[in-house]
């Protein structure tokens, strides 16, 4: 297979490279932890070498790249481009880098919604991975993580609207820094303990900063083992997460949610939704590199298929 | 004024005590930054001697403490006692210590509300501060802080019901460990940023964890000022707060809320509470020790005021 762009999905904690060929399928794959904030003093191009210096130097093919590297405190600030956001637009909207005399970098920009009146949304990388999952029209895709979206794909696959939830790195504080954690044992999971969280936090999702005291009472009153803690506080917080999603997003019951993700958290989320009387499917893996595809294909950086 | 007991708040961060008089009045007052997290080696004697040994040994006076000296990481554990409760019911359910040969020290016991099917709710020292502060008949009393507590008393004056909401806790760990931290600067207050924020909270408490997302897209967008951010975060979780308790305990425009704690959080909650449409009071300062007093009178430690 001739190789015909590199494939980078650069985020906050890992970076991953993908070789790509001119038919759009994996040549090789390579990762490293260099994620953007692991980048000491800007040293993102020795980064990018470090992982892959014979591809840009042998092939001399061009990059294209999503996630945290286009944001402000990654390479180069790749200006968001507002919903509704379809390959074809993003494709128009690339942040072109010159990384060496025979290779440019293409920033996919980052998406955002909202207005000033109400409140902005943004995200990066998540568009990619929507635009390469091969998903429905009219689909509601929730992609889990510190910053879980929730994601509105209308009938012409455009993205319309997205949500983000804080629910991954409110569990990350609250268990590493807060007063929940102290009285928390961490370790196995414990399933039923987080179906009971996930059904108090589906209940309660309007009194998030309210309910979350649970996981210190049932602490206190011995409902809850401390090894079953912080699973409890996670299904509490994707319970609060999916509720508040769906009130607010009139989804109905007969909508399929896709997830888009690590699988242990898609899991997780499959059973909150289930819970919540929803059917959920997971999208395949590789989500990122075929977003990258289309784009490239939109951009006149990879030919078309029927090419 | 003859000494009659000594009035110990000693909660997680602080230890205040009191010298009180026969007819209930201060003596003399005294602090140290020595809270129960900070004492080691459950060296709490040692502490309680080094600021006021004076008095236990001088006067023989009895203690009355309320506070997280009764918790399980406390001194002693004193169990809760169940809703509602009042300076009577708390009088009859003393957890009691004898520190030397001629001085008890009496812990006045946290509160306890809900149950096991909804979930349970749990407080330690502001029972006291509540049955200090003089507080009218079916009243609603907050009490701002790291666990916030709406607090509602009924037409007997019982402590009928609670609840918490974790805002002060998620607004020190979203602002020193969290993502939406690293765009803040901190400084002088910003008045507008907090009001602004606040109206968003208010609005949206039902997407708590979505709507705190504004602290870091409104900075993306440059809607708020770095130095605003903070205040902007902390009015957005008292906006949200305020807006889930009166939501989910249908506190009407009419009812006067009394606020009761430190001056700053009890200025941006009267803000925040006239921005939702209700109008609220300050307690009188000292409500611990006159809690203590009232406790102490049931309790039969201190005479009544009749005698």
């Amino acid at each position: 297979m001739k190789p015909s762009f590199i494939s980078l999905d650069w985020g906050t904690s890992s970076l991953r490279a993908v070789l790509v060929s001119e038919e759009g399928a994996i040549i090789e794959a390579r990762s490293a932890p260099g994620g953007v904030m692991a980048v000491k003093d800007r040293q993102f191009q020795a980064s990018l070498y470090a992982i892959c210096s014979d591809w840009i130097e042998n092939c001399g093919c061009p990059i294209v790249a999503s996630g945290m590297i286009g944001s402000r405190q990654g390479w180069v600030e790749a200006p968001y481009l507002d919903c509704p956001a379809t390959p074809a637009t993003a494709a128009q909207a690339l942040t072109t880098l010159r990384i060496s005399e025979r290779v440019d970098m293409h920033i996919v920009p980052g998406l955002r919604c909202g207005s000033k009146t109400t409140m902005y949304d943004v995200m990066r990388g998540e568009e990619t991975q929507i635009w390469g999952a091969d998903v429905s029209p009219d689909s509601v895709c929730v992609l889990p993580g510190t910053h879980s979206k929730w994601v509105f794909v209308d009938e012409h696959l455009r993205i319309k609207r997205f949500a983000t939830y804080l629910t991954g790195e409110l569990y990350g504080l609250l268990t590493k820094h807060g007063i929940l954690g102290r009285l928390m044992e961490f370790g196995d999971s414990d399933r039923e303990a987080f179906a009971r969280g996930a059904t108090l936090g589906l209940k309660h999702s309007a009194q998030a900063s309210h309910v979350l005291f649970a996981a210190r009472t049932a602490a206190l009153m011995g409902e809850v083992h401390p090894a079953g803690l912080p699973d409890y506080l996670s299904g509490i917080l994707i319970g609060v997460e999916v509720a508040s999603a769906l009130a607010a997003e009139n989804v109905s019951g007969d909508q399929r949610i896709i997830l888009i993700g690590d699988d242990d958290l898609c899991c997780r989320y499959e059973e909150v939704l289930q819970l919540a009387g929803l059917k959920s499917d997971r999208a395949a893996d590789g989500a990122t590199v075929q977003g990258h595809v289309r784009v490239a294909r939109e951009a006149g950086i990879l030919a078309c298929e029927s090419a």
